[in-house]
């Protein structure tokens, strides 16, 4: 049983991946701004962007081996460009820091695929953690590229061990409104007409509860640098409509191609999963087909709740 | 004229640069720690390390245009690969975002040539910002990086403009021992042997006075982007040890091949300056001969008082 700190873990992939913690019998810490509910877990609770010598004196006494940090901005359609993520810079270099100087051994961070070069020259094959470009065309993408980079150089000298987590198109129970898994899934489930685009672009997607695991499972390896977090299998986002519309069962309520393309959307956003698969040993549990009915079920409950 | 807000402004190049921003007819306007006493200056003492609410006061109240910030942790030998350099990126966003939210328009960073991959085969020809490979080796060229990726970044998204001027070999009055040129200097000075490498590595030296002046013409330029500070000349360092001797007049104290190379010690460190010389427009005033005789002579009066 290994000391865990956790950060964002009453977010989308936090929640899920305290789940996993907890089933995996570790000692459990938590800072959020607001507590927590989750059982068998130590709530610890402080403002991350606020001031770095409480966050220090916290650490400090947490004492923790490994460190799990997947507090950002996420706010939908806001956190692309927003001036806060440099705000998110600097309170990941002063979490860093203050894990460091309290003995921390291993810290794992939340990168994400905007940190490659997504124009379609880039990708159009399969995007690598060794050999593609990596340059982001976002401030989010920036400030997720420059808290690795200077994380992985500032870990090397300090012989703490580091890597980041970059996921691709995570979808699943938990997810904020506002994007196109839980939009369509609880519009369809309301019986309301979905417009969506013609679909063709390519997306990795992979069930929350995976990518939560998978950061578990990269978390307990010592796997050091990016790792990929995806399922290896990209699909036009088309695919992926039917499938939920099939599913539900009103699939005459799916207007696909109703809505222009937005322009700066990539054609396709594949992962290579080689790190994940074979140096983590990290397989999905959810194919589509279960992802999906998984994720609708639980969007059923909430409606009816 | 212009209000220019300028940040380690005692240091060696900071120093030279408001001579030259004062000759110029700037409104000038200096945030440091202590103090100083360059007249026609409006000083304001502050820590850039500090509390970020008090500097962001400040700066508000100065509203300057433009912003050149040449602060960074610069103790010879400590800054490659110390962790105080995580905390200058921070000090530089929090300056940055201040400045931004301040009216500022035009903002000016010191880059290094750190930045730039050192190795061998990367390093063979002279160094390009638009096709060179940028990989630094070190913490201070990491984080040097990060904070160029970030602003600019940032700025594109606020309307602000920003560059960088990537220094390569600095030397002249004011520069610290510790360094190359100001130790062999001081020391043939005084009488004393002095022992180096075989000096067969190549460098990019250019006069600190040069190297402000280059800094201010960028100032007042609407270049964004990196900027490599240099003359475009590099030679052997045991060419520039002999050049020292040669006009103190005592060659024979100097022992050249005495002391081993380092090991990371690039052979090449050599710069373009297409960017400097025909975008900016800017010329440096000294070449070697010229700018070695003004730095003993600097010096040479620093050791008789």
């Amino acid at each position: 049983m290994a000391r865990v700190l956790v950060t964002g873990a009453t977010g989308f992939i936090g929640a899920h991946a305290v789940e996993h913690l907890v089933a995996a019998g570790h000692d459990i810490h938590c800072i959020t701004r607001g507590g927590g509910d989750i059982p068998n877990v130590n709530w610890h609770r402080a403002d991350l962007l606020g001031d770095e010598l409480v966050l220090a004196g916290l650490v400090s006494g947490i004492r923790a081996e490994s460190l799990l940090h997947l507090a950002w901005l996420v706010e939908p359609g806001k956190f692309w460009n927003d001036a806060e993520n440099l705000a998110w810079v600097v309170a990941s270099l002063s979490l860093y820091r203050a894990f460091a100087t309290a003995g921390g051994r291993r810290m794992v961070i939340a990168g994400t695929c905007a940190e490659y070069d997504w124009s379609s020259e880039h990708a159009s094959k399969p995007l690598d953690e060794l050999s593609s470009v990596v340059a982001p065309t976002t401030l989010y993408g920036q400030a997720k590229k420059s808290t690795f980079d200077l994380l992985s150089a500032a870990a090397r000298l300090d012989g703490l061990s580091l890597a980041s987590g970059r996921i691709f198109s995570p979808y699943g129970p938990r997810e904020k409104s506002g994007r196109v898994v839980s939009d369509v899934v609880t519009n369809l489930l309301r019986g309301r007409t979905v417009e969506t685009t013609e679909g063709t672009q390519l997306r990795d997607f992979i069930h929350v509860s995976d990518v939560a695991a998978a950061f578990v499972a990269l978390l307990d390896h010592d796997t050091t640098g990016a790792v990929n977090i995806a399922t290896g299998i990209d699909l036009p986002l088309s695919r992926v409509l039917q499938e939920i519309a099939a599913q539900i069962g009103n699939a005459d309520l799916l207007r696909v191609g109703a809505r222009a393309m937005a322009v700066n959307d990539p054609p396709r956003l594949a992962a290579s999963v080689s790190r994940l698969r074979e140096e983590v040993g990290f397989v999905p549990k959810y194919d589509l087909s279960s992802g999906l009915a998984n994720t609708i079920e639980w969007f059923r409950q909430q409606l009816a709740s």
